[in-house]
């Protein structure tokens, strides 16, 4: 199962964490959306690395034209193109940047997920653990 | 039919012209959401008065806590409560400025519903109309 149908499945209280993760930085529609692709990149390298980082900023915004094409809906098609030019302003000339950001959401995703397991296991499964 | 069903119903072409007038301004998740509301309004009015602005301002944010709290799906829910935060930010000392935005956007719904009617009515029609 994908780390984004996981992050879906959370109870409520754990989920309000995931909404801080998200905002204009890097839009829940496109962790959504894209959420395969988005788990499949390495973004700690090009986190460090500007040209892997414009590589997947370009691969980004045509996986996001891919989506937006076959979108039937007129709203979700609307707020696709809207997100593609905000994401174009703020990182076309910075793409290392967005790829820390989507790598910290990706990171404090794991970290929510693993401490909404711990809360599952009881103390003899957590000692044995540890 | 609402004024809103019938925009979704036009070609391609002419919803390209909708799209331009949705931005942070006023989100097309609000004017999808709160269809039905926005329309039963008088936003001309309330775009000149300023305390009609801020009771239709205050309205507009209790309608959304209201389609938030029904809401099942996630990412809809988190879109939701970000634009609650934006239209706050934006709105909360000058109401009348979201008023004068809601009734342009409105009006120029009209003229392009309009225009396409007059499109599909053939010249004959079209000049018994005038």
């Amino acid at each position: 199962m994908s780390q984004w149908k996981q992050i879906q499945q959370l109870e409520i209280r754990l989920l309000e964490h995931v909404d801080y993760l998200y905002d204009d930085n890097f839009p829940m529609d496109i962790r959504q959306g894209l959420s395969g692709w988005i788990e499949a990149q390495d973004w700690d390298i090009a986190a460090n690395d500007e040209s892997v980082a414009g590589v997947l900023f370009t691969n980004l915004l045509s996986q996001l034209d891919r989506v937006r094409s076959q979108e039937q809906n007129f709203l979700q098609r609307h707020n696709m193109k809207i997100i593609q030019q905000q994401l174009k302003v703020k990182y076309t000339t910075n793409p290392a940047v967005m790829a820390r950001v989507i790598s910290t959401c990706l990171r404090e995703e794991l970290r929510i997920l693993s401490s909404a397991c711990m809360q599952e296991q009881g103390p003899l499964e957590r000692s044995l653990q540890n």
